[in-house]
């Protein structure tokens, strides 16, 4: 088992924005010297949250974040008084953490997967843990 | 690793509901003997789910489970007789496992965070199994 | 640890589909050998994803890519030219694994719980990779 928790710092400068974090998960996966297992990627936060998807177009970021707002728009029924449901919303539907299969010391991702940090609540500092498993 | 399987017995008491679970899953974390790891709490059903969100503001609850039942409504075109295919839907959207890292014997969770057991077609006796991975 | 990420084709047929991948992972298991531990499969595509619903009427499966579709239509505003960008948010909005416990060599599901491979941009040839972590 990797020995330590890892801690990768976000920085997000929009509302919404999906970060592309899969350098830094690597590394992290890098530093804890396991070359075969998993690796979880944890979010601490209950409006953002990671998703994994193509790496290539960056139009399927904004046609992302696009159709979350429509599908959890803000609404004058909720109640929460920070204004900030649509995004708690969110968080739990695109999932607060990924784990991802790791071979001879890298993620096992397709040609077009990328890890994105998703910020629905911005811009803020953001803290993503990673604990890696195996040998 | 944790040496068994351990099963978290959930009664519900509406049709849809956010039961915080955390009390009981970090005690079956300590149970385990686990310090360094990760936890995987894991729903049996298709019609319920679990996430991990705020843990403060009661009201983020109930935004939660209203913007969930205008995401996935009842629906005239469904065809499975039951009439709960809106559960099927919100269970499959939410996702049902968590996987959380563990250090010092302690999930790691953001202050904000607690993990929610979630009932879309109750009420119902429920069950959460949760596996410790770790030393 | 199961010493190898295993690979399992899926072939679908259709542009939506949830395929019935129980008995394969299932199978993946028993040749890990592992007895006690978690399982994690993990789509290595974009516009697919990975669920656990009911594995009896599959009527629910109808009504799970009905709603799906509802949730993620096409819509005029997406600017990704290949035109799947409703395949892309379904992917995020389902995700791109599952984590199961594993004890006497089994996978923990509930009665009525089976594992589906999601197309969202289909037909295709598509992989799941799995990873077994346990003794």
């Amino acid at each position: 088992m990797g020995n330590e928790l890892i801690e990768i710092p976000v920085r997000t400068n929009r509302s919404n924005e999906l970060v592309n974090v899969t350098g830094q998960v690597q590394k992290a996966l890098t530093d804890s010297g396991v070359k075969e297992g998993i690796l979880v990627a944890h979010v601490m936060h209950t409006t953002a949250a990671i998703t994994i998807n193509e790496n290539a177009d960056p139009d399927v970021v904004h046609d992302i974040l696009l159709q979350l707002s429509k599908i959890s728009p803000d609404c004058r029924e909720f109640r929460h008084g920070e204004g900030n449901s649509d995004a708690h919303v969110k968080a739990s539907l695109i999932g607060n953490s990924v784990t991802i299969p790791v071979s001879h010391s890298r993620l096992i991702l397709g040609t077009w997967q990328g890890i994105y940090f998703c910020e629905f609540d911005g811009p803020r500092s953001r803290k993503l843990i990673v604990r890696v498993m195996g040998e």
